[in-house]
């Protein structure tokens, strides 16, 4: 990661760390077992990719981050909603994530499947109201959340993922293979990136102009994240990860499955010059946004 | 049922019904098994109580029925999503909901969890816009409905009757214990019919008196309803509910476990009358919510 986008990662880690922690249940308020459960999990040490996104989608069409903090709160709650329901036995069945046992195994699966309940429903309560906000962006941005968290988007990305686990995506064509994969991720990882920085932007009063290039500069950076996810998933050390088996043992169908490393660096690459494209209309203000598309594939290499 | 409640809730189901056909997505549409699933438990004979009291929280306010439809099948797309997720075989485990069987007996635990979340989603989607609405309702509207359905509300309820399984509730005080049921209950089944019955008065631009009035019959009525559901668990006939064994026979904290019959009655009518007097303000136009008041007590005769 470049230092000056560093030092900017870093400065709104931190507010948007305590942006949750204020607006979280607290522990020592019932039902007290699954206020704990969603606080462990925000407090996992996620990246916060997500609320950065918000910010800097408010920043980068002139306003400031400060005032987009519910929303961004909102965002990494729904994504850590996700991540404890994908880890149930039922799903994914996961026993770590980040080298940390997940939320149902610390908490059991009924407060992790609650846990993960309550986070999705805490973040429209929040996403609802921001004192801070004039006009009538914030029902077009619960809007653009919820699209991007349902069918449309996340729970539909992981639904066909699911699908398509144990190899069954074998049997499919090689052309529906590509399809279905982009799907998947289009959906899975794109969708909430896209809805993240159009909250943003939304919130700051964006251009339609401004919201269409930001749309393709999410949709972009979401499959180039999953990408990288993938190529990460055959070169890195699996404790690093955390993770349970390689793709490769699990049949997953991935980048790396379809197209080999060598081609899914470069369709990564293809894809971060895509989104830094979109972002020429925004100028020199579009940096950290152009910054962040660079590190997305920085970390494959 | 009254005949003229009667008529009104049958004219207002099927309105119901069909809006909830028009905002579910398709089952032909990906990923087909999930909205399958959706479809599924929306349309599995559920009461349509609380779409109903959106509609009719609209209507005592002055505004038609018609304009709330989008928040009505929200709030009965809440109320079905915690129905799957309650279910599950890590929350209350049942195999039949009224005789028919449950989502994930169907459709499998994944499917089932991410059909929840996905109605939960879509709730908030619908919520969220409604073209036949002025004015700053909608945020506040989703705000009410994010706290009837989150840790403070639903949720909550659900939380804390889990921990309360298996007559771990007697360990507690008498005190306690009364104390603890009606937690439960404020929370798990009055705070959703609070949600519903408000949101359709804010988007009439009811009062804050007239709010303050609905939320205090929407808590009345919600106690009523769960006692009424624990009277209706000892009198009944099983096979009707299709509900696995009695609440007694599960060891569960009921308000006829810690009252008896006789007084579980007489504390739902207490709360009946207490509703019916709370609509004072409204005149005539409280006819509906009045006679949906009696409805819910007659059921237990």
């Amino acid at each position: 990661m470049k230092p000056k986008l560093k030092k900017y990662f870093e400065k709104w880690c931190k507010i948007v760390d305590k942006a949750l922690d204020f607006y979280l249940p607290k522990e020592n308020v019932e039902p007290k077992k699954i206020h704990k459960a969603m606080r462990y999990s925000i407090f996992a040490g996620g990246k916060r990719l997500r609320p950065v996104l918000v910010v800097a989608g408010a920043e980068v069409c002139g306003m400031s981050g400060q005032k987009v903090l519910a929303q961004a709160c909102a965002l990494e709650m729904i994504h850590t909603y996700s991540l404890i329901h994908d880890d149930l036995p039922a799903m994914d069945d996961d026993d770590l994530r980040r080298g940390r046992p997940t939320n149902h195994k610390v908490f059991g699966e009924a407060a992790a499947i609650l846990a993960g309940d309550a986070l999705l429903t805490y973040a429209f309560k929040i996403a609802s109201k921001n004192g801070k906000i004039n006009g009538s962006a914030i029902p077009e941005v619960v809007h653009a959340i919820a699209v991007g968290a349902g069918t449309e988007g996340m729970v539909g990305g992981q639904a066909i993922d699911i699908e398509m686990e144990g190899g069954r995506w074998m049997k499919l064509s090689r052309k529906k293979q590509e399809e279905v994969l982009d799907r998947i991720h289009e959906n899975k990882t794109a969708a909430l990136i896209q809805a993240s920085v159009i909250s943003g932007a939304k919130l700051a009063g964006a251009s339609p102009k401004q919201q269409k290039a930001l749309m393709e500069y999410g949709r972009c950076i979401g499959l180039a994240f999953q990408i990288a996810d993938d190529v990460l998933d055959v070169v890195a050390d699996k404790k690093l990860l955390g993770k349970k088996g390689s793709d490769k043992e699990n049949k997953k169908l991935t980048y790396v499955a379809l197209f080999g490393l060598d081609k899914s660096r470069e369709m990564a690459n293809a894809l971060v010059a895509k989104a830094k494209k979109s972002l020429e209309i925004f100028g020199n203000r579009g940096w950290v946004l152009s910054d962040l598309a660079d590190y997305i594939v920085e970390r494959t290499h």
